[in-house]
């Protein structure tokens, strides 16, 4: 973030895409035994395994999903690694692999693609994935990104959306909401910039909430954590578009209903200030924030032992009757339904 | 192709993201028993097998890669499928499952986007591969798509790129060069469309060459043809770039050179007849041309007997030492140098 990034611009052209692809994956070791053969054939190999292999794909575009003007491209490569992983993790697996594919306009030099590739590397070794393949070309505006990610886990291990029963416990891993407060800052920050360039942000306040947009972690120790705690969820997603949007699509596919409370929302102090500042209802952030990558997911009541008091997860309702509907109960016991407000990228551009 | 596409037009902001998926994924049947859940939860589940995966993505925008005035959606939805399974195949394996991830910008209405889906319906069906996830998502320009193949081989049979040995010959499937001549025709139909909209263009001298380049098929048929003929490649590649650069990747990563004999390359009349119109050298055409999606492969001199005469296969020549490196023998028995000239994407736009 704080390198200066005009020191030296080579080309891509004179690069050529061979000598890119040659360039930007010389740094990446494969670190799984099941990557055979990664970048460098027609195809990626992987090995075969017992195991049933979990599949996910996600795009990034410029000006849709991201502001290059305080996304560092650093960031970008490593937030487009995640929102993959994190859809690994949701199913209960472990990711192991990616491909990556890139469109670069000519304002970008090989410098800049280096430093998205940064992020990748820096993803990939701190998540322990293979970056196995990928395609690299030219756009006629902008950058984007696109992301498939691999994963593994065995046959009875895997959850699905459409588990959840009657009665079972609704949990969420982290606290919610501070990944769109963290856009907020940067929006206004890039406001006060426009009109006063000269303008030292002081940021302290919202480092929190700034790092969750920027530099977001998948939750690649949640499976494993509830494999040791003998607990598995009976549905399970991520939670990109906002917790709203996820139980939908839990209680949709589950055709079940659901009942979550306000005051077991799990809220960061920096969330709640920043809420204040903003004059925003910290209850609308949690539930239709999105891009907080934490998971949602449901477990037996039976389990309640298991979950309550673990510092990674907040119980915060219980799952009912598909006739029910899907309510959240207020601090004041009042109950409303809830409304699926998720981001809906092809409503931003109207 | 013949279709109004200006009936209806519905918005694709009405649908919504998810509206979008579940309209244009419920005509997709799954057909793999590996398939074990494709398009509706965080990540599309394969089932376990003693197989090596293969896995390959491709990146196909607007501008870049094709042009909507001549290239109708349905036939670029198949296309960008088959590029990708073209991939798989040239690995000596099937092709099982994909991903598609598209961004569209609001100029095209939902119609249009069935239509893109329509044409890798048709690809899933005759290829016998699964729609297993994606992406949809809006695009500040024109449209892209990003696909993802996966398939299967027995880890004996996956053929690399960097086997080939010297006294291997070298084979080639079906022809080359027609894809590109296909384009030049469309290329020149368009400029002359634009002089004169009420033209009728004749273009029954070039169907082969426009189906080429408008709807090409990838070689399925191969993998299990060199397994009944008891072939197995010591190299095999695509021919996505042309064949010299293909040539020039086998010859790269098996450390080999090689010597490719004009009067063996093969060629549809069609393309020796657009090249006269043209006036283009049916060799540079044939060597590079790119988008034929044919395969270039190598297999040992023992297995002459099985490759002559097929009429799948021509044999164009041979592998040698690789301080010899990579040469064309003309007709006139002259030997030169082979450039690697394939298509380059990010010089394209310069």
């Amino acid at each position: 973030m704080l390198e200066d990034k005009n020191t030296q611009k080579t080309s891509l052209a004179e690069l050529g895409e061979f000598g890119l692809i040659n360039h930007i994956t010389q740094y990446f070791k494969v670190q799984n035994p099941s990557t055979i053969k990664a970048v460098g054939d027609d195809a990626a190999v992987l090995d075969a395994s017992d195991k049933q292999t979990l599949v996910t794909t996600d795009l990034l575009i410029e000006g849709v999903h991201f502001d290059l003007s305080y996304m560092p491209l650093k960031h970008l490569g490593y937030k487009a690694v995640m929102v993959n992983l994190s859809d690994v993790y949701a199913m209960n697996g472990v990711a192991e692999q990616i491909t990556v594919s890139i469109a670069v306009s000519n304002r970008f030099p090989l410098e800049a693609i280096e430093e998205l590739y940064s992020g990748i590397q820096l993803a990939c070794e701190s998540y322990n994935v293979d970056l196995v393949g990928g395609d690299t070309t030219s756009s006629t505006k902008g950058i984007l990104i696109s992301v498939t990610a691999i994963g593994k886990a065995e046959k009875e291990d895997v959850v699905y959306r459409d588990g959840a029963k009657e009665t079972d416990l609704i949990v969420v891993s982290g606290d919610l909401g501070a990944a769109y407060l963290g856009l907020q800052v940067l929006e206004r920050e890039k406001q006060v910039f426009k009109v006063d360039p000269n303008n030292q942000p002081d940021l302290d306040n919202y480092t929190y909430l700034i790092q969750r947009q920027l530099k977001p972690e998948a939750r690649k120790d949640i499976p494993g954590l509830l494999k040791e705690m003998e607990v598995k969820p009976t549905s399970m997603i991520d939670i990109s578009d906002g917790l709203s949007s996820e139980l939908f699509h839990i209680c949709t596919q589950s055709k079940v209903g659901c009942k979550i409370y306000e005051d077991k929302l799990p809220l960061d102090p920096q969330v709640i200030s920043a809420c204040e500042e903003f004059e925003l209802d910290s209850t609308m952030v949690a539930l239709s924030g999105g891009e907080d990558y934490e998971l949602l997911f449901t477990v037996p009541i039976a389990d309640f032992d298991k979950i309550k008091g673990n510092p990674h997860f907040s119980i915060i309702g219980h799952v009912t009757a598909e006739n029910q509907g899907l309510n959240l109960v207020t601090r004041a016991s009042q109950e409303i339904a809830l409304k699926a407000q998720g981001w809906n990228a092809l409503k931003e551009e109207q």
